[in-house]
Formats: C-alpha cells, sequence, structure tokens
C-alpha cells in the first residue's frame, strides 16, 4: 500500500491527504436541516448530515488528491450512527480509489492491538469466515505503551501489504510535555522515531517502508532531524495551514526523490468556504470551495519539492 | 463518579473490576452456534455471540463487584455491530447499578479529544438536542499528547461528574521500553504520574481525584513510587492473574483508607470455565465459574488490604 500511495503521489504530483473531520460546524446550514428533517435533532441525523458532506468533499477532491484521513473521533462522538457512517466513508473513498488512512490513533498491549490491528486493516475470524471490518488502507497508531503495542500491527501489514504511522512528534503546542524530554541527551521523539525506523526495516516496501511517522508540520526543526533518523519513513505531516505550517516549513520533511512525506490539511480544504478567500463560493458551493482549497495547497506544496 | 467508586468498593468491600473483553474462543462453542445459525457467519453473529456471552457475565457478577471495564477494541474489531453491542454492554451493564470504565485509550490533539470526551463521556450538541453518544462512567486516555489531549476530558468530567483513568506505567513487557527511560534522572512515568497528580488537583471528588491513573500490577516497585507521587489518584491496575500479578504485589498500590487501586481481571474471570481450577462448571455454566473466579479473587485482595 506504500507503494500505491507513493505511485499515486507521483502520478498526481501531489503528496497532500485531506483530513475528513467534518465537525457539524463545517456543514452548511441547509445541509444539516434536511438531514434533522429526515431523521431528526438525533446522533442518526447528525451523522447524515456529515454523511452528506463527506459526499461532495470526497466528489470534489477525489481526482486531485492520492489520500484522504478521516479523523475517527469525529465520527465516534455520534456513537454507533457515527462509526457507522466513518465506515461509509471509507468504502466510499475507496470507491473513488482514494487511498484512506484511518486517524484512530489506536494502540494497547499484545492481544488488545491484535483486535484493533485486525478490526482496522485485517480480517477478524467468524467461525469459518475471515471477515473485513473497517477496512482502511493505513491507522495511525501511539507507541507509548512500546514494541508490545506495534508489533500486531507489522504482522497485520505484512500480511494484508498495509501501513500504520507511528505517532513521533505531534503537532500540538503541548507535545513537548512529554515528547521532547531528554533521554541520555536527546529527546524522546528521536528515541520513538529511531524505534521506527527499526519496526519499518522488517515491512519494507520497494523504497519506503510500511511503519510511516507522524510528525507535525508545526516543528520543522524537529522534523529535519527526524528524516535523518527515519530515511526510509513516510512521515505523515498534520499542522499545515489552520495550525500554523507553512509550505516552506514543510521543505525538511521530503527526501530527495521527492517523496518521503504526505501533508495533511483537515479545515483549510473541509471547511475551505468559511475562509475570506474562498467566501465566494458560498456555503451552497463548499465542495468547489474544497477543491479549489485542494488545488492551491497542492500548487504550494510544489514550491518546496 | 469516583465517590460512587469508592463508595460502591466499601460497600462491597471490593476493589475489583471485571474486564468485559470478550474474545470470540471465550464464548462457548454452544453460544457462538446460535448466533451464527440466527445470523449467519458475520459480523453481526459474531457480536451476538459476544453480546449473548456478556449477559451471562455481567449477571453473574454484577452483585459482587462495583465496576466492569469493557475494552473496546474487542468490539471494534467487529465493526459496526460489534460497536453497537459495546453500547449495549454499557447500557446493560448500568442498568445493573455497575460502574462502567471503557478501555478505550483514546487521545489526541485538541479539538479531537474534545470529540472523544464528548463522545464517551459527555454530551454532544446537535441542532437544539444536547445527546449523549456512548455514555460511560469513566475511560481510559493515553497521555502521549501532553496536556493539550486531557484537557477537553477534563473539562467534560468536572461537567458531568466523570473520570479518566490516565496510562502512566502499562503492565505489559515492553512498557519499560519508553516509559521506563531516564529523564533528569527519574523515569518517565513517574513525570507522567506527577502531571496526572497535577492534573487531578483540578477535578476532585471528596477525597479522591476525577483523573485516575493506569499501573499494571505487573510492576509493584514501581506502583509503590506513584502511589506516593500521586496520592489522591485512584489507581485502575490491569496485569493481576493472566498476565501474572499476585495479591502480594497489589499491596503498594493502596493507601491506608483501604481505598486508591482498584484491581482488573479480564479473563482470570470471563473465561475461568477454561482454566483447570474451575474446569468443572463446564462450558455451559461458564458464568457460575465466572462468579467463583471473581469471589475468589475478592477473597484475595482482602488479604492485602
Amino acid at each position: 500500500m506504500i507503494d500505491r500511495l507513493n505511485e499515486r503521489i507521483r502520478q498526481l504530483d501531489a503528496p497532500v491527504v485531506v483530513g475528513l473531520d467534518p465537525m457539524l460546524k463545517f456543514v452548511p446550514e441547509h445541509m444539516q436541516k434536511k438531514a434533522y428533517q429526515e431523521l431528526g435533532e438525533t446522533l442518526e441525523g447528525a451523522a447524515e448530515a456529515i454523511w452528506q458532506f463527506n459526499k461532495v468533499i470526497v466528489d470534489a477532491v477525489c481526482d486531485l488528491v492520492p489520500a484522504v484521513k478521516p479523523q475517527v473521533a469525529m465520527y465516534e462522538q455520534f456513537g454507533v450512527p457515527g462509526m457507522a457512517v466513518y465506515k461509509r466513508t471509507i468504502d466510499y473513498c475507496k470507491g473513488k480509489g482514494l487511498i484512506v488512512i484511518g486517524d484512530v490513533k489506536r494502540g494497547d498491549i499484545g492481544s488488545t492491538s491484535e483486535a484493533y490491528a485486525v478490526g482496522h486493516l485485517g480480517h477478524v475470524q467468524v467461525g469459518s469466515q475471515s471477515l473485513s471490518a473497517f477496512d482502511e488502507d493505513f491507522v495511525t497508531v501511539n507507541p507509548y505503551l512500546g514494541s508490545d503495542g506495534i508489533r500486531p500491527f507489522l504482522e497485520v501489514c505484512k500480511k494484508e501489504h498495509k501501513g500504520i504511522f507511528v505517532l513521533v512528534k505531534t503537532s500540538n503546542p503541548s507535545s513537548g510535555e512529554f515528547q521532547d524530554r531528554l533521554i541520555d541527551g536527546r529527546p524522546l521523539y528521536e528515541w520513538v522515531g529511531e524505534q521506527v525506523a527499526r519496526w519499518g526495516d522488517e515491512v519494507m516496501g520497494c523504497c519506503y517502508s510500511y511503519v510511516g511517522a507522524v510528525v507535525g508540520a508545526t516543528y520543522p526543526e524537529m522534523g529535519k532531524v527526524l528524516r535523518k533518523i527515519m530515511p526510509k519513513t513516510c512521515i505523515l505531516v498534520p499542522g499545515y495551514g489552520a495550525q500554523g505550517g507553512t509550505a516552506a516549513d514543510l521543505a525538511p520533511y521530503f527526501n530527495e526523490d521527492g517523496l518521503g512525506a504526505i501533508v495533511n490539511s483537515s479545515r483549510g480544504i473541509i471547511a475551505a468556504y468559511k475562509q475570506e478567500k474562498y467566501a465566494q463560493f458560498g456555503p451552497e458551493n463548499f465542495g468547489d470551495a474544497a477543491r479549489q482549497a485542494a488545488l492551491d495547497m497542492i500548487a504550494d506544496l510544489k514550491t518546496v519539492r
């Protein structure tokens, strides 16, 4: 799957992932109203609103970008109906040829991580049947529990040719609280990065590993160091746009082959119509605004690769 | 909710939580068969099997223990039907007077953590309605992203009088890979523990904080130190029984008031019928075996408090 991701990045000349984090406040009023009229102001109604919203966004960007990254929390907050729309979104995106990165940040000990790995990337055995549940192409994983928590994902990745992105240095302001603490003179995130490279060596695609890393755009100096520590790792970069990262910040995340990083933008694209820059589209044409924002982001990134 | 948890621990004289981690292999053959006959060897069939299994276990232990801890991964692996049974299990347990600790180990940055907090512990706004989604009483949370990831949970805990357990030192063999690394001469888990105590000071119940910690039974020496660092923190202790922790290991986790810790056992109770010790019950009476195992665990813990 990492090979397919790189192939699509090259074909589209766009190392861009659109974050499908549909907060209700991003869904235009008229679309919310319609969903509530059908299903009431219920969890089902909210889930329907974000599903209709997602479809428009996906249709608008699916020929421009290689991948989408639904943030499961935005679906999970609407309970079971929300999770049903998370799954429907995954299937819809895959049907449109998009690679799906489930931003689930799961991570637990052995048998529990195995259940997550199987449920999100693999197949679960039910009687004589081997069934897929959520079936993303990649998921994000939290490393705090160490190798025990990661190995079950590696096994499933090997078997299914899928991938993970392990949190190394996150984009948020307080990410340094633990991640930046010095251990034998080097920050924790570097130790995690080294471990990611080691895990990745076990599950290699043709040039890059099935094991990627998450490194926020908001810390370019650290990104530079981590690029060197993890040369064969694809870096998923959140924090561009809304969180303050600029294209100039992103140069160190790429390798000389122009690959090695895929940059996420969520609200900067899906809620573009709410920005002054794209306000002329209006809430009715939020899909067109998203398309324009994606085109602008792709152009912006071309300046640094 | 922490006050209610402590009250129930005192009433029942049982600082015990039953982990509802129903792997399919724990569900007796006859029960699996029945579910597959009804719904096929499908995700729905698997979910039905674990739901029927859970009901028997919950009925068997609900008057003995204050709390249960469903491990969401074991439901999530069966996709949307699995999540529906996760929710049904929460509701069923609450109906039986049990406190529900959702073992979800979620954690993300600001607005995303807020969505998790709202979806699991709080209320989500849909139009004019304020709705609960999963509605556990507590959830487990991963600290790797720092305060940004925790604060949204604190806000919801304050509002809803609910609680969280933050991973500090997990029970698995490789937990030390990052958690034990020394920072200014002290292991990372101690720094996390100090932060947990600080977060907890903001959200106090009558004697203990709404913010608890997860510290594995498999590391009693570390538990002793963490007990001192987090005096008002309720420690959720996994790793008893199946993972190797014994009652003697647990003494340091309790305060002098006999409170301050709640010990989890999952397969040791729910799959007791598979142990030689409880084999006489047979697969048909797996609920009775679970009840006996819970009684034995409660008696075992009385020797150390």
